[in-house]
């Protein structure tokens, strides 16, 4: 080794020891005669001390940022003790050194507020690695594949490794494909999930497995998605919903425990998938904070089982409330004395193109109990009031209306509660609200093929009450205008997502296990018998085998650190990311290849 | 859960207390009105009792092999108990029970010694994997994933993912490339390993890096070669070749304990490879049994501080010897009595195509002190004693004779030593020994360019003695015919390959880690500098901004994994393997892809 100890190592208890230091100047700092470097590696900073012996030789050859030195030296007591430092009580007198290597003036400082912008650090990412805020990180991603490791393996479930060439099944997001050399005009694909796989070691009796593994989505980038991804994949036998929610709630409790310190005792929210839309208007609601929703008014085809308080706005004779589909608001807490201006300026958010509205309507609930609105003429003060009521707004609040088309309107107000929230702080970073939405819609109608697609993925049971529904019904839709009310609207899956602070961090579901429920499930996504077959004929195959009632869940690793670490970006929390192009600019990929390899693979370029 | 207990789980203490189990119909046994069911789990196997009230419904709907139950009872004491089933000592008599599924008739029975064949369990892979056999070697995959992670965890490695998209730089093996549909005409690569990955992040100060990590190589399969395989990964800074060492023979070892129950106590042997090419014709010699080659004759252009025993087979007429570049004799210990008719056989043997060699050559040094040859007329009792005495033979023993070009014979004298210690029992399967063979050349010469290539991989540092020869010299040469008297052919590279058993199971080496070295290396392999920094550009760069010695190795985990299981095969210790065509017969991938995916890609087949 080059080194007795690390950089982050030496303590009181050394002081008057030799050591062998190896590490990164991270600065230097010359009084005189004497010169001070921190020098640092993955485990901390020590100061070293070169005295006037050095001198010479150091002004011969200065250090310079990032230079890699070997020193010995003792370790001496510092008499300016620095407290922030775990190594702050001590300091080492340099006997002896080398440059074990040089370094050329990075391109931006290596610290916390580095000023180097986004593209210089993806360049020079192993530059931006060496960053603490960069290591904490990962060293966080670690620590969770650590924590999730072990609570999985205490639980008996087993790493088995599924294969990364497979067959090109797309559903949904496109595959990433591989020519094959071997075999001429044939791709493998890679995995978008290990999914059939570790259905089919359920059907092998593996009872529990787990895996944290890369996937691959060959998607438009959006801002903070990657072409690769980890996931934390997990599957069991012999279960239903409810076992599935205990087991999983768990590794995530326990991963807050080992990597955050926090005690997450309470129970886990549950909530259905109909209720987090009536009252957040969104299937992943962050619950750190309440501003629900109040469905003033609401189409007859949807929530058909709800009420809504539609006359408290009717025979007003305002025109905005009469002709929406839907009329959504939320009351924000202590706003009713903003002023013209900040109202205004919350209704300029909401006509923003990425919102879409086309205008607010406000009630200030004033602390006299008096009401005041944007539309007062067409509401006296009495219905103001008991719209406030069906709000739930109390004196100080300020409620804010929106109204529209029903998917639109109920997606805006969705956006702007949590965009109160975060203006009045309700969304804090060191809060951690765990939640399970549940019973979420099978199918989703696709207006473009007029057919049913999976909400979740093809292998998704419902409930066990609507088993029959699926297979009693023919799945085709006569008559597209009345999708809504086709029996396969209303079947719900056996499904569940994790959802955290507003982000789903996990998602899954209870499996279909029979073979004719599998075929109708294809058949109603508009596969043909053949088509099934040719794509997933060993899943098929393996169902008539005895396949155990199974289900599991799949955690996106990547997004669960970011949480966990504070941030907005995943990209921050992986080694080695790629732009939103896709490209990764340090390696500058994807990139040409030689002639001699398309030949050797039997593809030519369009 | 559908359960209480597994079917591994129940025991005499148990005994009086309902229970709820599932699982698979092992086996299906009546006598009379009663019926017992083996029925099976990954945890293990319980008797059932079906009693006489059972008996209508089983006759109505028999239960089949591999269905799937669920069954309520009572654990009771079973009156002839099974002492070779951890569950023998009880039985569960049901009082109710479900078919959750039923099962067609497998293919081939799920049992140890299956019927099925090779084809037939590949492709319902699905219900192999539920043979025991392949369960325990799973089992045992995961008990080494887990006991190196623990290992590696406790010893201050971190994981760090690194990617799986990265740009192709064939280097010996070929690459699988993945075209990018959103840069098109460019290809990702799938990464033969994550070599310069760990050597960015030991440059960006991680220190110690492990992952347990899938590589990819597009290689001509051999048998037991698989498209993707996996490694276990490991890179640590500041370090010399011995701290590698000793650090990694305290994974194995460690592996040892936790995995089989070994104390590896004793110190693992260390060789060069130029003595493993000496005494055992191999550079991953199996040392649980000596039998090691004696250099009658040797050119003079290798081993060329050895001396070998020429002047005990010259002069004395016998053209094979005289006229051949090299001969070589081990003494195989106590098969001075074998018969005309098995050295024939062993004649044979070495003259199968595999092993290529014109002839044997066969000396018994018989139990009365007396020798017998085949070549009795060329060499006097006396001559015949001094070989004998050269190649350490006592008697009783039988000396086994190859002559031919060095480079075959040497080969060919390797594999007869092998299969002789096949053949008297001295591999034994539940022996293990390890090795380090050090000092490997760093380069080797290819005919077909006539340039270096680099023995392990282009990032191997030299030893650091060897340096100035590399940076002082010429790498080019000038006369094909001599380029063993080349200054290169003698550098030795600070590399070292961990044997077990006489497999290869792990390499790695102390890397270049200053510019001008990898500059010259990559110059040696004839690169261009343009080919070098469009190749390698991001690693050069790295080396100016402060790069630590470091060094690394990786495992073949497959191999390990198979080794220690007592296996020949990887593909025993691999849940889905593809085929010797790189085929998955299960999915049936690889396979054609639409013509629309064709065209998103902007490829078109030749």
């Amino acid at each position: 080794m080059y080194r007795k100890h690390t950089c982050g190592e030496l303590r009181a208890a050394h002081i008057g020891q030799e050591t062998t230091l190896a590490g990164w100047v991270q600065t230097v700092r010359k009084f005189g005669a004497i010169t001070f470097v921190d020098l640092r590696d993955r485990y901390g900073i020590t100061q070293l001390v070169f005295g006037e012996r050095m001198g010479e030789r150091l002004d011969a050859e200065p250090l310079g940022r990032e230079f890699v030195l070997q020193i010995h030296g003792s370790v001496i007591e510092r008499s300016n003790k620095n407290p922030n430092l775990p190594t702050g009580d001590i300091e080492v007198t340099v006997s002896d050194y080398t440059i074990l290597n040089r370094s050329a003036v990075p391109p931006f400082t290596i610290q916390d507020d580095t000023d180097g912008g986004d593209d210089l650090r993806m360049r020079y990412r192993y530059l931006d690695l060496r960053r603490s805020a960069v290591r904490r990180n990962l060293e966080l991603r670690y620590a969770v594949n650590r924590s999730a490791r072990n609570y999985l393996h205490e639980n008996h479930f087993m790493d088995i490794e599924t294969p990364f060439l497979i067959k090109s099944t797309p559903e949904g997001a496109r595959d990433f494909v591989v020519p094959s050399r071997m075999n001429p005009g044939q791709f493998y694909a890679l995995p978008q999930s290990p999914q059939t796989f570790k259905q089919l070691l359920m059907v092998s009796g593996y009872d529990r497995y787990y895996q944290i593994v890369k996937c691959f989505r060959d998607e438009d980038l959006r801002a903070d998605r990657q072409p690769e991804f980890t996931q934390i994949d997990c599957e069991m036998s012999f279960v239903e919903q409810d076992d599935i929610l205990r087991m999983f709630e768990g590794l995530v409790k326990r991963i807050f425990l080992d990597v955050k310190g926090i005690d997450y005792a309470e129970p886990v929210a549950r909530m259905t998938w109909e209720e987090a839309m009536w009252r957040y208007g969104n299937d992943k609601p962050d619950i750190r904070f309440e501003m629900m929703l109040c469905n003033l008014k609401k189409p007859d085809t949807v929530f058909t089982d709800r009420t809504d308080h539609r006359g408290l706005i009717a025979d007003a004779g305002f025109n905005v409330f009469d002709n929406a589909e839907t009329v959504l608001a939320i009351a924000v807490p202590g706003a009713s004395e903003y002023t013209r201006k900040q109202t205004d300026e919350i209704t300029d958010w909401v006509k923003r193109p990425q919102i879409g509205m086309q205008g607010m309507v406000t009630i200030k609930c004033n602390a006299d109990g008096t009401f005041k609105s944007s539309v007062d003429k067409f509401y006296p003060e009495e219905r103001l009031k008991a719209i406030a009521h069906a709000c739930r707004a109390v004196a100080g609040d300020l409620i804010l209306i929106l109204a529209g088309a029903e998917e639109r309107t109920r997606k805006a107000i969705s956006e702007l509660r949590l965009e109160m929230g975060q203006r009045l702080g309700l969304r804090r970073k060191d809060e951690f609200k765990l939640l399970w939405v549940l019973d979420f819609p099978l199918f989703e109608y696709s207006e473009d093929d007029n057919r049913w697609v999976a909400r979740h993925h093809p292998f998704t049971s419902p409930k066990p009450d609507h088993i029959p529904v699926m297979i009693g019904n023919d799945p085709s839709i006569p008559d597209p205008s009345a999708y809504l009310s086709h029996p396969y609207a209303q079947i719900k899956a056996n499904a569940y997502d994790m959802v955290l602070n507003g982000n789903e961090i996990g998602g899954g579901s209870i499996r279909i296990f029979q073979r004719e429920l599998q075929e109708k499930m294809f058949a109603a996504l508009g596969m043909s018998e053949e088509e099934s077959i040719h794509k997933f004929g060993f899943l098929l195959g393996a169902f008539e085998y005895g396949a155990p009632p199974h289900g599991g869940i799949a955690f996106g690793f990547d997004r669960l650190c970011s949480i966990l670490g504070g941030s907005e970006s995943i990209r921050d929390f992986i080694a080695f990311p790629k732009n939103n192009s896709g490209r990764d600019v340090m390696l500058d990929a994807p990139s040409s290849i030689d002639e001699k390899q398309l030949e050797e693979l039997q593809i030519g370029l369009k």
